[in-house]
This record gives C-alpha cells, structure tokens and sequence, in this order.
C-alpha cells in the first residue's frame, strides 16, 4: 500500500489505487475566512498542546453532527484522533492480544490489516455480497467458534460504502447484527468514514444507533471524507471506560492531535454548513463512479464483474480465477502505466488474489476512463497469455 | 500525566507540572503571513493526504536545520512523525520485543514511560549526575549484563537539557557513549527536542554527529518546543532499513501527519529565522528560569536539592527522603492549588519517590514564584507533620 501510495511521485502512472478525495473543489474563500479566523482569535491555542481527548469545542461539535444522523453521544464520550486510521489503530491496540479473534468482512479495510497483523489478531473473514456482510455465515461462524468454546473480541465492520467492498449493509441486516453481537457479548467497532457520501438511496441507521447506547458498539469516523483528509482529524464514540484506554493508548502514541488542525475544522464547522461541502463531492464522486462503471462495461472482459456502490470511493472488482492481480498490478504499471490495489491486500488469509481496488474519488472522469481503459488492456494481454500456455478457458 | 494535564482547566490552580511552550510571543504578524501564503498557494494541497515519510519539502528544510548544527542528514534519511512523542513511540514499537532490556537515564522523559511499560521492555536506569548520564556506571551495567550473556536493544538518552533531569551531557561523556555503544553493538536512541532552548554555555555536538553516520544513532526531534507544539511535528532521522520499518508503523498508526501543519511549518521556515523565534524563547525562558531558582532558594527546605538548567523547560528537585512526592502531591493540589510532576512518573523501577518535576517555561515570572511558594508551605506542613509522627529527622 504505501509503495503503491509513492507511485503518485511517478506522474506517467494514473493511479486508481489510493483513496485520495477531491480537495480542489473546497472552495478558497471559505479556505481564507476560516484562517483568518483562526489567526485573528486563536493564534497562542492553535500553537498549543492541547488536551489528549481533544478540544472541547470540537467534541461538541462532533456530537451535533452526530445528532443530526440520529447518534447521540456526549462530549465526554468522544476522543478525537489522527483521522481513522488512528481510530482503528487505537481499538486494535487496546482490545486485542495475540491469538485473539477478530471477525472482518472478506475483503477488509487494506488499512487495518497491517495494524491487525501487529497485534496478532486471528481475523476470520464474513463474506460481503450486494447487501453487505453475510449475517447468517456470520452466525454459523459464531456457533462454530462457540462449539470450540470460543468466542471473538471484536467484529469490525464498515456498513456504508463497504471500502474496499463497494457495498452497504441492509437495515435487516444492521439490526440482526446489532441484537446477534449483544446475544453473542461480542463488541462491535462500527468504521463509518464515508457515511454521508452517498449519491444514491436513503441513509440507513448506524449500528451505533441501532445500539441505542448499550454499550455494544465503538463507533468510528473522520472528517477526512466529508470535508478533507490533510488535517488528520477523526474520532471515537464509545463508552467511557473503553475511551478511557484508549485515551492512554493515544497518549502514548502522539500525546494529542494538531491543534492546529482541530481549530480549523471548528472555524470551518461554526461557518459552514458540511452537508453544503458533502454535497458538493457527492455531485464530483457520483460523476465519477459514473465514468468508472461505463469504463468497466466497455473494457472489462465479460467474465468480470464488480459492485456498484451507492457512495463512497471505491468499485471492488473480481476477474476470472485464473487472473493474479498482484501479477496483473506489476504489468499494469510496467508496460500500461497504470495502478490499482490488489485484491490480496484486503484480506489476512490469502483470499482476493482475483479481485482489485479501484478509487474514482481522486481522477477526473477521462483519467478514470483512461486508467479503467488500461487496466482492460493488461487484463486481455494476461488472459491472452494464459490461453498460450493452456491455462484458462 | 493524563490526569495531571487535564488540572490546566482548573484555574484556580498553578500548575509547573506541564511541558508547555511559551506560544503567545509567536509574532501575530508571521503567523498571519503564513497563512496568508498556505491559503493562496497551498489550498488543495495542505488538504490533501501526504505520504507517510513526510512532505519532501518539510523534510529536505529539517536536514537544513540538522546540517546547521553539524548534524548531516539526508531527505530520504528523515521520517516526519507527529511530534517528537510519536517519534518515541515508533523507535519503541520497531524495537523493542517482551523482556528486550531498554537503558534509559534515571530518571527518564515520563512521556516514555507508558510506551516502554506497553511494550513491555526492561528497563535500567542509569543515574544522571550534573554532567548527564553516568558512562562509568553506564559501563559496569553492560558489563554484568554481558556476564550474564544479555544485551540492552536500546540505550534512550536526552543529552541536553535532560527531561524531567535538567542536565546536560558533557562532550567527554558524549564521545565516551557513542564509541562504548558501537563497541557493544548497542543503537543509541538520541531525543534531542531541547537542543537549541539554550541559555547559558556553548551548544554541544549530538551524538548523530559524534558518530558520524557510522549507523549506530537513532535521531529524533521536534518543532514543539522551538517553534510551536500545536501542530504536533516532529522528526526521525536514521540509517534507511531503520527507517523504513518506522515508516510502515506509521502507516498503520495514522497514515501521515497532517499535512496543514506540515505546510505551516515549510512556509514558516520559507519566510523566517526559526532562530529568531528561538532567540526570544530563550530570553523568556532564561527569566522564568532564574524565577524558579530564586523562589526554591527561598521557599524549598535546605535539606532540597535541584538541577540549575542551561536550557530547556525543567528543574529536578530533590526532597528529603522521608517525603513521599505522590502524597505531596495531593496535598499541594487539594489545600494549595498547585501541581507538579512527581518523581515516581520518570522512572519504571519505583524511584524518584522524593523527587519532582517542575516546568519553567508556561508561566509568567510572578506565577511560578507563587507557583514555588505554595509547594513550599506544603512541603513544610508534611515536614512538620512527620515531625508530629516521628518520623524524619
């Protein structure tokens, strides 16, 4: 992942591999007032350490966001993070020791898998299909570890816009998985960064929600998708002696996050509608998913299929089983100039060795064409190459 | 330290238990200017994801700065990391297995501590004298270690202006530890976040320096405390295979650090003598400074010792050891208002029991003096009430 991140200094390459959203379109005078509010209220604090769990004024805003989705929490039970992937990291770190279980959809976020293989988590993996993790393998699964008198630490999951997945979690399905993990006492990390990226639909509840404060859910998010990922701003919902761990986890780790970073965002927030700025990227992703789907019709072999994501960044597409994309990836940037993730890299178990990431958040729409383009051409070239040898159909 | 952090929103009380830099003499109009030019030139950018490592940009003006101080160091040999805490966590996290013995300085930088406890490391604290970490003692410790065919990972020092210690080491003991460290085979971890907070003397070389490049010191700073910690950057510098396994903990903790601060930082440097900004730090702290001495001339009991410190932020005072600083410490926040670091919190073997931390650098001349007093009166009650018990002298 991060050799594929540096693969952005190479500017031949069109890369549909990171998660890079549009910043571009945040516009420039809301950019310069928010700053020189900052400059001309804040100076001394932003330059300052401030508290490990975040500045209260952030929290409070972070719980009326919330509010308006219909989660509530409190300031107090909210710790601001370097954006989600610390969010991840912190939940992780403090919840799992070697050996223990942890159920992830099949494919997971690529992110925690490295930080999943630090802790030494046993990740047994829910299979998605179109309507998001698969409740009932998800039971049988339960009762096969429970037969062996085991049972997971934790169950990580991203019900909206599955990343890498492409797929959201059904409202039946939230509730069974809700009402299953609290019959089961198994906590649930809910990763929820992409949310209100939605282009297409009606939101669904958060588990978080669903949860209605029993305490079975940490909840996870960020501003990193709803308004930009260069502050590295996220955070934790979740019960206060949960928090309090991870709190000391956070502390050990960077002490606090950029205060900086944090005043901008409550400028931004006591200025700003969001949901303006969101809506904003949801007209530029949706157009952009657009271009990627009418690519992937027009230059993917007919035996390939992928999801159509209703928001979010990111198409998962699986090819023939007789196509590596880890082979397929060094082709493609070889000889077509051209990046994606492979699909190996979204699961601990060797699955996905067929499939690939593709983002369109972060290419414009004849780019997306191009790349999707390029990729279709690798694609054949490999399948060609399989026929010559005798392998494929 | 957590705990103690969060008393900064009680304000009746005086708190010398802080690191916290002096942020309102940064000059109001550089600060705008800065922002002024992120917004013009930098918007899209400074809202965007950066890679792991850092920007180029930030990294190439930090090898600058090192390369003014002797110190040499390539972009490519630097990993930007969320203040010099992170920087910490990382060499810990690379390193240190269960049981590895980890050498640090008696006391240590409390911030340390909880990252060598969770990493389970065995530490063995060197005492600090006037003239920095004992080599002597520091030599006779490898040597019964090495008769039991053991071998410390690491040695963590902070050669100027010690955290929570005060001192500095002596050039002679500078060279003495680099060449017993290669002769052993030992990396030295060198946390530099003070060096230029000098008041008094001449600058000293850094270990990196002393050793030349020879590969065996692991280099880590900050722009905290000469610039400013709000935005919470620091930095690594070491060989390349160090480095890039730092790099992937990164990844996997918060991806990069933000990318707003970063920015901040290289149009500040582009525009401004850091030196400048640390000059005036330095004739504001050297003030602050000469306050505490005076006050603990003037209240401490004359059984106490402290450190007199050249630079930095603190002064180690060492009471009788009939006084437990813990419970001292409830006392002075409960009937005096007024808090410090307690010994205990720079050690992980139980000492420092009669010893304190007191900060310099966050408040006004006037509080610190109060600040003094009101520790003092509780230093004498405890006296007189061990007297009452007879105990103490």
């Amino acid at each position: 992942m991060r050799d594929l991140m540096s693969l952005s200094e190479r500017p031949e390459i069109i890369s549909l591999a990171g998660g890079f959203p549009d910043t571009d379109s945040f516009p420039q005078e809301v950019f310069d007032e928010v700053w020189r509010a900052v400059a001309d209220h804040h100076k001394a604090s932003s330059l300052q350490y401030g508290p490990t769990e975040g500045l209260l004024e952030l929290r409070e805003a972070i719980c009326r966001m919330m509010a308006e989705d219909g989660a509530q929490a409190q300031p107090d039970g909210v710790l601001v993070t370097a954006g989600g992937q610390q969010a991840i990291a912190l939940a992780i770190r403090t919840f799992i020791d070697p050996g223990d279980i942890v159920i992830a959809e099949g494919p997971t976020y690529p992110g925690a898998v490295p930080t999943l293989t630090t802790y030494q988590a046993r990740v047994l993996h829910i299979p998605l299909d179109p309507h998001g993790m698969s409740i009932d393998l998800l039971e049988e699964q339960l009762d096969r570890l429970a037969a062996q008198g085991q049972r997971p630490k934790l169950i990580y999951t991203i019900p909206n816009f599955h990343n890498p997945g492409g797929v959201t979690m059904s409202r039946m399905r939230r509730e069974r998985l809700v009402a299953l993990a609290a019959e089961r006492d198994i906590l649930i990390v809910e990763d929820n960064p992409y949310g209100p990226v939605r282009f297409e639909g009606e939101p669904l509840p958060t588990l978080w929600e669903l949860d209605g404060g029993a305490g079975g859910v940490i909840y996870l998010s960020t501003f990193s998708k709803i308004l930009a990922p260069g502050m590295r701003i996220g955070w934790v919902a979740a019960p206060a002696p949960i928090l309090r761990k991870m709190n000391l986890g956070k502390q050990a780790i960077d002490l606090c996050s950029s205060t900086m970073s944090q005043r901008f965002i409550i400028e931004y927030l006591n200025r700003c509608d969001w949901r303006e700025h969101v809506a904003r990227l949801n007209t530029i992703y949706r157009r952009r998913r657009d271009a990627m789907l009418a690519a992937l019709e027009e230059y993917f072999p007919r035996e390939a299929t992928w999801t159509r994501p209703d928001g979010g960044l990111f198409v998962w597409a699986t090819l023939p089983d007789y196509i590596h994309t880890g082979e397929l990836l060094a082709r493609a940037i070889e000889r077509h100039q051209v990046a994606f993730v492979p699909g190996e890299a979204a699961f601990l178990d060797g699955q996905g060795q067929n499939s690939m990431r593709l983002n369109y958040s972060g290419a414009r729409e004849e780019v997306i064409t191009e790349g999707v383009g390029r990729i279709g051409a690798a694609i054949d070239q490999m399948i060609d190459l399989q026929r010559a040898l005798g392998g494929g159909r």
